[in-house]
């Protein structure tokens, strides 16, 4: 793509949005090898141009550093030349996924004869705002991309010349297996305003996915005339009940909160019953790793290094090595809090009383819920999706983490021998 | 539901979609048999208040002629005891459909043990905006709760008194199950601000199914902060290629247009290849018809009664006795009228050639695509889902018509033994 002149936000995106949708038309009908070998000319050319990307990455430190961004975002932001092969190779795994384009999903013969089935296809245009992180430049342009669709990517301007490097090199895959180059665009301009339009572009953009922090998800999800796939909050709950077992508890627990506190799978609240036996060494575990807590009085009755709770901290997705604790009525007891203060992402209880484990995987409205397993496997690799462009809570299309087969919807097709409508 | 005294109709909304929500939970979880013996009792009620809803509906026939609606209008808002009983007849069909609700799309066992599944879940709080026709009341309202979703019906303020009669037989069957009552609420207001409170509730109103006319649709569309299945236009081509088979494409395409001409599914725009033998009996047999022919030179030179198109015409739903036609090069040649007139509802084609066919079928980007039948099956009852609640050319969550499995979405499932995260 040419650098584009100083431009209107909005006349940019419709122009973007009306390249996209003519790409858009030819990836829907690409054959699954020639998108897999487009991924895999782009991996090579990432490889081939790592000292470009370094060096482009550079000038975005040297920039984020005189900016005086935190050290987390330059974090984010850094590229090494580990992290350049480890997005080359996520482009090699997401062309070596089963492609969902063409795959039937059901099929019927009627009476009369017509034979009706349902294709899946691709969405179509998938704009993809995200921050700091380059990788996602080649993560979430690949995976839109080879489920058929045509990517616009508007990375945070913080990382625009990383994210102009590797882009450079998704095209150059593209082109060797002769895909339009507009299938992945890389908005040019960094102001807010290209933001606005892409949210505002229904029609042109079928979907939008924001990759980022909560201010920017609640922005898009405010403003956003296009439909979003994404979670604001990840307000996880592990609940322990009466029949636990009290050491695999203990494992869960710590592995939920502590494994990496960062993610949106990690838990934020545990909930333990009231007749579990011996609720301590899970919580002086917990602490002695290095977590806060904070509890209720009884709570604090078991764990004294346990700080008090306020009524916010059940509604707080801490993100960090914080956890909230109360004791709950059993699982009725814990299915009310969460029904009060969960964000519909992922829950989970420990149990050996499968009955009990039933009622919560029924009745808990959330995108995952989990039985005897820690919160942190909310993830697409885990769930041997392959890669995921992110973990959606809303109540349509794709919910849970969403790869390829969330970046598709679906045809009717129906055969006759000359049906008419009586 | 009591009549509620004038009050502000965005409250209003935010109160009924807060007892919708908490229906909607107890809904989520209605075995089968109980939902479908509300909707019998349901049925019974409607059938027992033939006389109450016949009283009603005059009510609503006195006012509207009184305030002069058209004729058209007025035979949409008429009731009469058949109609009633096909209202009744209908809530005993939905309630014998398969409950998609609980149904395991997929199952995955992962190298760790972890058992993934995906089970069909309620959309939850469905808003249906209606205009004057009052069988939507039990047909919308009924297919929702079948679904296991709560509904929030607001209909036209001509229907009111019909509308009002219908629901409390609803509620009837609800209260006879033991469901909530508020699982089907009917707006009490009529004024224009409570549709607009209802496409800003998003939260409590998970989706919104507009069901009337363009002006509905297009209002609905572009205001709502909540997702909406629907389509505004269909536009509905059908492409006669030069491998068809004559008398097939001759019948085809009078009941494609003809059988009815106010339906979605009613083919708008003819398309033949200029290849084609014999186009004149087809062109001939529509006029003949009775039907308005508006065509290119090339048609008027074929059917000299056919008026001239204008450019208007390609992008135009009659839904009358009108029907713009051209002729094309071939398949890609109507593969390149539809895909800049079409607005991906419905399109077909007629050929012998089975490699022309599964071109056109996986080429042309609309919801239903057909071979060798009338566009007229574009119906959710004629695929065999048995009612609809609408067919939607949105490109995510369902397309086409949308029925039971359409108000779901699904949840992800977790079932470990104490996995953790390495």
């Amino acid at each position: 793509m040419t650098e584009a002149a100083p431009i209107d936000p909005e006349a940019l995106i419709i122009e973007m949005g009306r390249r996209a949708r003519s790409a858009a038309a030819k990836l829907a009908l690409a054959p699954t090898e020639i998108k897999a070998a487009a991924l895999a000319a782009a991996a090579a050319a990432i490889r081939e141009s790592t000292d470009a990307i370094l060096s482009a990455n550079g000038e975005d430190m040297a920039r984020g550093t005189a900016n005086g961004l935190s050290a987390a975002m330059l974090d984010r932001l850094k590229l090494t030349p580990e992290r350049i092969e480890g997005i080359a190779a996520g482009l090699e795994a997401v062309s070596r996924l089963r492609d969902p384009v063409g795959q039937e999903i059901d099929r019927d013969t009627r009476p009369n004869g017509l034979i009706l089935s349902r294709v899946r296809v691709p969405l179509g245009v998938v704009g993809i705002i995200y921050e700091s992180r380059p990788n996602v430049t080649a993560d979430a342009g690949g995976l839109a991309m080879m489920a058929g669709n045509a990517a616009i990517l508007r990375g945070g301007s913080e990382a625009r010349s990383s994210n102009r490097a590797i882009h450079q090199a998704l095209q150059q895959g593209l082109a060797a297996s002769g895909l339009p180059e507009d299938a992945i665009q890389l908005v040019p301009v960094s102001d807010r305003a290209a933001v606005g339009a892409m949210l505002a572009a229904s029609g042109l953009i079928d979907i939008i996915v924001p990759r980022g922090g909560k201010s920017l998800v609640a922005r898009v999800q405010a403003e956003a005339k296009v439909p979003v796939l994404a979670h604001l909050d990840g307000i996880v709950h592990l609940y322990i009940d009466k029949a636990a077992e009290p050491e695999m508890a203990r494992t869960i627990a710590l592995n939920a909160k502590m494994r990496r506190t960062g993610i949106c799978g990690a838990t934020e609240t545990l909930l333990i019953d009231r007749a579990f036996a011996d609720p301590a060494p899970i919580l002086s575990a917990i602490v002695d790793a290095g977590c806060e807590l904070r509890g209720t009085e009884e709570i604090r009755a078991i764990e004294p290094r346990a700080v008090a709770a306020t009524a916010e901290d059940w509604d707080t997705e801490y993100l960090d090595a914080i956890l909230s604790a109360t004791l709950v009525d059993g699982v009725e007891g814990a299915m009310t809090h969460i029904a009060t203060h969960g964000s519909h992402h992922t829950d989970a209880i420990v149990t050996q009383d499968e009955a009990t484990a039933e009622r919560f995987l029924n009745e808990v409205d959330s995108a995952i819920v989990a039985w005897n397993a820690s919160t942190q496997f909310a993830d697409g690799g885990e769930f041997g999706l392959g890669a995921e462009i992110g973990i959606a809570t809303g109540r349509l299309h794709a919910r849970g983490p969403v790869a390829l087969e969330g970046l598709t919807t679906y045809k009717w097709r129906v055969k006759g021998t000359g049906q008419v409508r009586p």
